[in-house]
């Protein structure tokens, strides 16, 4: 089977479909952009802004057209989606690929085994590890991805050149281009990314919640801003992906809860060398793991 | 009794000795700035970038000299060293004054009363929020704790005028000064601080002890390295504190479980209601502090 490559349909036109669009429009990878959704304003202004070339409000138009279906909303929004979209592929040879960006795999698979029979074909699931602070088309930008990792989940059924041609895309965007299984995607992400979230929300909670909160909040300086800047994200995102993840999440909550315990227990035991131990590991693999980051996401050396 | 300020001792030459030796010059707060120390080679560069104008190696002649003698040293060093200055203290009147910038207080006042029978009063114990990423004198700036705040902890026993000096001085380099008692200090900089840098270090630490390890740190982004980022602190200064500050740091631990086992409960009845209303309620808190704290560390408008 061999796909096409030029109209490339965005399901949700928001910083990470935005941005997409930009870079493989750089890149030439597609020749149109159309975007897809039920908020006509912000499809109005990826027009304007030149990230789209036009939009459509009909589903079974924009899957008629689309040769390639990127996904690009929150996870549960995702499955919703693929809910409406999926029975439109049956009996389609050809086209349209369907991928996603969405946090949570393990759930979209799910989903689209229930309303499929078994995993479409055609359906890549994918999640680049990139954004930004701002949100909304206004905020994208083609650089988004540049040496940004994308982890893509292929499963049993997948059509390889549909893989392939996802993984094209990516690459094609800048971005670098790693796959993993369902499960293994849904551990990471839960645990460098959900977890901290909750920690963070758990944290800014508790101390709101005590009697010297004013006090603590007027005392507190850059280190504690740095930790607490997560709890700051949308909270009704992260409802939606500590239950959509909730399996791999509750596994990582324990694993960190058991580790906790230790150094309370060493706090009250007064264990100075197993608390230096631990602080001491701890500290080597973070500057290790921030140098990686450091090389990965600084510009490359011309 | 009345304080002269004409020779200020810094004792532990580094970052905050450094900064704050920077500032008094630069304000005129006092004459003579004296390093004292065990460790020549940093006194000696302390000189030479004019930092302090003199040093000497003798605590006798330091405590001799002194009008104002700042211990800029960690907590557990700061009560060895009380330990030796408090003796030379006893039955001189007029000064030296002597106070610190240590992240614990209840571990020195303690320290105070049993090595002098009862709080001495020209102690006055205190504490800078603030920082850098970077330490030793070479690292020291004038500006270091312009709109920071100084935590001042005075006790029963000590005279006001020392008091008031100690406070003059930290104003005289910028900061914002308030009072707190000893037990609500160590309370405050236990939620803020120690509890944060103890989460980070086990998260690391459980994260790194993983079967995914490697995957795990490839995938982590930017959020991930900014709740880390306190985890890169130094192990040996944080077994200190974590130890210094024991029964604080034990209560504010406690008081986290009980929030992240609420939260974990939501996430296992996948009740989206209570998860929401928590993550909210701490974006909220967490909002209104970077706020407050954008304030405080933005300059100030002419």
């Amino acid at each position: 089977m061999s796909y096409a490559t030029g109209n490339l349909v965005i399901v949700g036109l928001g910083l990470i479909g935005g941005s997409l669009a930009k870079a493989l429009r750089q890149s030439g990878f597609s020749q149109r952009f159309i975007g897809y959704g039920h908020r006509e304003p912000s499809l109005q202004r990826g027009v304007e802004l030149g990230v789209i070339d036009e939009f459509t409000l009909d589903l079974d138009e924009a899957v008629e057209r689309a040769d390639i279906m990127v996904i690009c909303t929150p996870t549960l929004t995702a499955g919703r989606l693929l809910e409406k979209i999926l029975p439109r592929l049956s009996g389609r040879s050809g086209g349209p690929i369907v991928t996603d960006v969405a946090s949570v795999k393990g759930c979209l698979r799910d989903t689209a085994i229930t309303v499929s029979g078994s995993m479409p074909p055609q359906l890549v699931l994918g999640h680049p590890i990139a954004g930004s602070e701002h949100s909304g088309v206004d905020a994208s930008s083609a650089e988004l991805f540049v040496n940004h990792r994308v982890i893509l989940t292929p499963v049993a059924g997948n059509d390889s050149e549909a893989v392939e041609l996802v993984r094209a895309m990516w690459v094609s965007a800048g971005a670098d281009v790693v796959d993993m299984t369902v499960e293994q995607h849904d551990a990471v992400l839960s645990a460098t990314s959900h977890l901290p979230h909750v920690l963070a929300y758990a944290l800014v909670d508790a101390l709101s919640s005590s009697e010297d909160s004013d006090e603590i909040f007027r005392c507190a300086a850059g280190g504690f801003r740095d930790f607490t800047r997560i709890a700051s994200s949308d909270p009704a995102m992260w409802r939606d992906i500590a239950i959509a993840n909730r399996t791999a999440l509750l596994k990582s909550i324990d694993l960190f809860s058991e580790h906790l315990n230790r150094l309370r227990g060493c706090v009250q035991d007064q264990n100075a060398e197993e608390l230096l131990d631990t602080f001491t590991r701890a500290k080597q693999a973070r500057d290790a793991f921030a140098a990686i980051l450091a090389q990965r996401i600084e510009p490359k050396a011309p």
